[in-house]
């Protein structure tokens, strides 16, 4: 019997919204308009992709959704606050995301990148009531400066600039690989996983995050408005550096794939119980959005 | 021989800026940009304040200033990255801070908010590194959006409405005292505080956060630019809510005096070793700027 992956996609990412709305402070509790801002991005209709690669992480080596449920939920409240962030007048200055208006548009810069900051914030309480400290150590550091932050300051520069493809790289790997990478490993290393493991999904998670980001250049030159719930082609107006326009679109394809296969090679070692992360890296690279 | 603060307050101030200055990335670091910004602001001639009242509730306990020098610099980050997202156009509009351009007329407004987003996940790493689980959580949970994201988001939401004293005091316990309180409950857990010598360090930190934040508004009205370093008056121009325009001048003294007071009294039960915050005490009420 083959895996199911949208039932499982579909099973988890309800556990997972179920628990951001336990975790998330009610929108009515005071003060009520930072968390209504809070819950208006987390419940935007977000894949949960990062959540579920914790959940698979830990999966994959015997571990259980339940032990590493929050760690999930921080995952996706740090995603969010880096889009609210991104999306803000002064960085990307977009409007929409998702299908809805960018949280600025709805509750004011101030507000956002209040609620953004919140959300952050948030996420440390949940790593330090549920996760540890090695967890809380490498969390914190993917999504710094030398993880996201550092490749969203590198992205920033080089708007508008002709870089190669080192620094190309570099960007990719940092502003969404970093996160995505630690969201595997830190599921396993909570489900108690070996070094050899470890190691195993690591190096997954560093093809995965950056096939995840070449798919996204790929989605933003292909894609419509309808399916994005963004702008289409906003990277190209923006002059984002991207991999479609250094390499072209059947190179950037061809790049996404074979890292996906490169993901599944590291696997191997770990069995069937890797199976939800070989789904995921084919679902990452076949979305359409 | 009685205490002398000047030296006690030098003294912690040269060691915590030794250590922050070991905890920054290099402002050579790549993003380098990113990383000259955090540091621009954290060494910008601040009190340390927040710091060193980590060290006093340490050694209140019996504990050393070694052992809590990363949790004191990660609340000096925390302090830090606040006041460049409220200098933020959006938010505050403040031009200066400490008497120097603000962070974002320095490096832009998307360097600003990447900034004070890294100086904050930068906190929680030095936490996962070097405090606890049990540290985490009160940090997490008073910077948050029930301690001083909180008081900001209400303080925003007030200008320029005439509120009541339990909106004024809500905002004032939230905004500065919740993350002073936590300041010195932080030195004091790490130092293996008993739960008596807690609560009595608990009791004080309330006290001078409020008489801190009362004694903040009470310069606002007084001070000059050369003492503050900031646009003295900036409160009533920006219609902010505060105790001396709610209470007038005296009674806010009178107040500040004594929660100051209340603050020596909870002490008591420590005896002298609590002799560094009795004297942070009067530094708070006695301070020009």
């Amino acid at each position: 019997m083959s895996f199911d992956l949208d039932r499982y996609l579909a099973d988890r990412r309800r556990a997972v919204d179920e628990a951001l709305e336990r975790y998330l402070p009610a929108k009515d509790a005071p003060p009520a308009t930072v968390h209504e801002a809070m819950r208006y991005s987390v419940f935007a209709g977000g894949k949960r992709l990062r959540p579920i690669l914790v959940i698979a992480g830990a999966e994959a080596v015997g571990g259980t959704m339940e032990r590493v449920l929050p760690t999930a939920c921080a995952f996706e409240l740090i995603h969010t606050y880096s889009l609210i962030h991104d999306d803000l007048p002064a960085m990307d200055d977009d409007d929409y995301r998702r299908g809805r208006l960018t949280n600025h548009k709805v509750f004011g810069e101030a507000i956002a990148i209040l609620a953004g900051d919140a959300l952050l914030t948030l996420a440390f309480a949940l790593l330090a009531e549920h996760a540890s400290l090695e967890v809380m150590k490498e969390v914190s550091r993917a999504a710094g400066t030398f993880g996201m932050i550092g490749g969203q300051v590198a992205d920033i520069q080089s708007e508008g600039k002709s870089v190669d493809a080192e620094t190309l790289e570099y960007i990719h790997r940092h502003k969404t690989a970093a996160l995505i990478r630690c969201a595997l490993r830190s599921g396993a290393l909570l489900a108690g996983a070996a070094p050899s493991a470890l190691r195993a999904i690591s190096e997954a998670g560093s093809h995965l995050g950056l096939a995840f980001q070449i798919v996204d250049d790929i989605l933003d030159v292909e894609g419509s408005l309808e399916a994005l719930g963004k702008t289409a082609g906003s990277d190209r107006r923006k002059k984002k550096v991207t991999y479609p326009d250094h390499f072209g679109l059947e190179a950037s394809r061809l790049k996404a794939k074979s890292l996906i296969e490169d993901a599944k090679a590291a696997l191997a070692p770990l069995g069937p119980r890797a199976e939800p992360i070989w789904a995921l890296a084919d679902f990452i690279f076949q979305r359409k959005s």
